[in-house]
């Protein structure tokens, strides 16, 4: 037996989204079923439906920033509680058994973890996502949206949070550490936010200075515009750590010139061609490029806890159903300050 | 005053080395005279000669793999004493007040350290290397070549050595890491050396399986040729470290995929065009990509002190005066095992 649940459906490469239905499974008895309050939008949602990342699973149900409330439990649920404000990010299950997922890793799962759409369940079934009414999952794979975050705003933290939380912590952005986030989007807004929030000096190096003033808001020190080459003079050798959230080549060798001794210039995102780079920019100062993808479970509830505690939620904008495909548009042109949820409440089709 | 000795000298980019002689400084009271007995030809000594890295001073004698015997010193002078067993690597000086000086790190002097050859001292002399009979520096940067190691075995060291050990040491090679070394040349070679004698399990990835033999006789325990593909599948995943000694385009996504999470390659080449990679590459497992510069006095001191306790030097061929033009064109086509060191007693011209 399933359950039939409004759903958000575009069944091929870059057709509009429409109300349909899906079916979600029965709580199992680890399973929590979770009523969808919000769900953001990442721009990855968009690559996906528009099959920019390779060919995907269609009809598709994207949405992998869920927040929303516990409606039932299974029987051998300990983690959850009905009427728990809970979240869902970008994965459902993992294969619980190699070192990754033992050490609390699970975005690096060695048998590939179930994205939370556009995947498949290891029993074969397709996975759909957050723009939808209602969703079932394994507890473990459920976190805990603490009071003091609305839901709303919460919800944009299951993805652009914890992609930018779990590099700052494992680069060590921190008191004394000079910090820089490329593009001030969804994820760099958050980015900005949490590395101001662990104690680091932010910069903030953006396209132009249109965004200043929120920079300022959201925790920079600094605020500087890319298309001015003297930014990178200005800033030569200056940051421990960069974070680029840009998907575009921003020409490598000239941010890694901005990174101090010892440097760390981490991409989270993912350019459509490869990226150049020359070693003596590397060399000169023993700098390093990396890749940071998303976050376990553990570590996405730190990120949670960390941003009630520090009274950091995304900024969004909230949308209904009917506006979904334009704002696809407007996220491609960079047009949202910073992150659209979906008001999940508006999917289910108006009586006729 | 200063005193004349003979040198191997260029004279402009490509010209061959002819005998000649110098002019050294007269001994000041920080300085050290050595007696040069061996130096190594470095690939880096080639593309210097040749400019092949941008403008260079002409007259040039080349050489920063030097080791020999202390013959004066100046009245300071503290750490070297006449008839001591020295060596010079690729710096003579650096401003020795910056923050990386000061840690010990000279290779990232923040004014700038001074080349041994193809650079000025702070006064505005030109350097010059140790393909010469006499060289004389101050004591800060020369090395004490420990007994156990011949002098002809040790001059290696000096680049080859601490090139590979700086990052070696840095990046945590020892017991439990799976460590790569790509190329099994000069720096290769004693990439293989030093890393086995840190503990490290290592694997040689060469073109062929030509020097498979002296792979294992220099520590590896596993030897694959690149030009196999199902070197990249069986190798997937497997890597803690990446030592990548060649200057060469040779596919950064595909030697990325052999490093484990939280892997690291490290160039330590200069490739002549830049180097192209795609963000996932890195984002799957949180890899990254570095570059590593030499090392400091205080770590050249440590990797001398560390080869003479495991019985470690360079495997050399030693050849005269005469021999270098020919083993320019040999190191070029990889033809020499492993590193060619110039006897400096053949530099003096012969009586007419």
């Amino acid at each position: 037996m399933s359950s039939t649940v409004s759903a958000l459906v575009t069944t091929s490469a870059g057709a509009a989204f429409l109300r349909s239905t899906i079916q979600r499974r029965d709580v199992g008895v680890n399973d929590v079923k979770i009523a969808i309050a919000y769900a953001g939008i990442c721009h990855s949602d968009i690559h996906q439906a528009r099959e920019e990342w390779g060919s995907a699973i269609f009809p598709m149900v994207p949405g992998h920033e869920i927040a929303g409330i516990v409606t039932e439990v299974g029987p051998a649920v300990t983690k959850h509680r009905v009427g728990d404000r809970v979240g869902i990010g970008c994965f459902v299950d993992s294969c619980r058994e190699c070192d990754a997922c033992l050490a609390g890793e699970e975005q690096f799962c060695a048998k590939g973890n179930v994205p939370t759409y556009n995947g498949r369940e290891y029993s074969g079934e397709d996975t759909f996502g957050g723009y939808s009414t209602e969703i079932v999952a394994n507890e473990n794979y459920v976190l805990g949206i603490p009071e003091g975050i609305s839901l709303a705003e919460a919800a944009p933290l299951l993805c652009a949070g914890i992609t930018t939380y779990s590099p700052l912590k494992h680069w060590g952005a921190g008191p004394g550490k000079q910090v820089a986030i490329v593009g001030m989007g969804g994820l760099g807004h958050m980015a900005v936010k949490i590395a101001a929030a662990l104690g680091a000096e932010v910069t903030v190096l953006s396209q132009s200075l249109s965004k200043q003033e929120d920079g300022a808001r959201f925790g920079a020190s600094h605020y500087f515009a890319t298309s001015d080459p003297a930014t990178f003079t200005e800033n030569n050798s200056r940051f421990d750590l960069i974070i680029n959230t840009v998907s575009a080549d921003l020409g490598v060798d000239a941010y890694a010139s901005l990174l101090t001794l010892n440097g760390t210039m981490v991409f989270v995102g993912i350019p459509e061609k490869p990226l150049a780079f020359s070693t003596p920019s590397l060399i000169a100062k023993r700098r390093s490029i990396a890749g940071s993808n998303i976050g376990g479970i553990r570590e996405t509830q730190e990120m949670l806890d960390f941003c009630a505690a520090h009274g950091l939620g995304a900024d969004v904008e909230i949308i209904g159903a009917d506006e979904v495909n334009a704002a696809y548009e407007r996220v491609i042109k960079s047009d949202v300050r910073y992150r659209f949820v979906i008001d999940t409440a508006t999917i289910p089709a108006p009586a006729a």
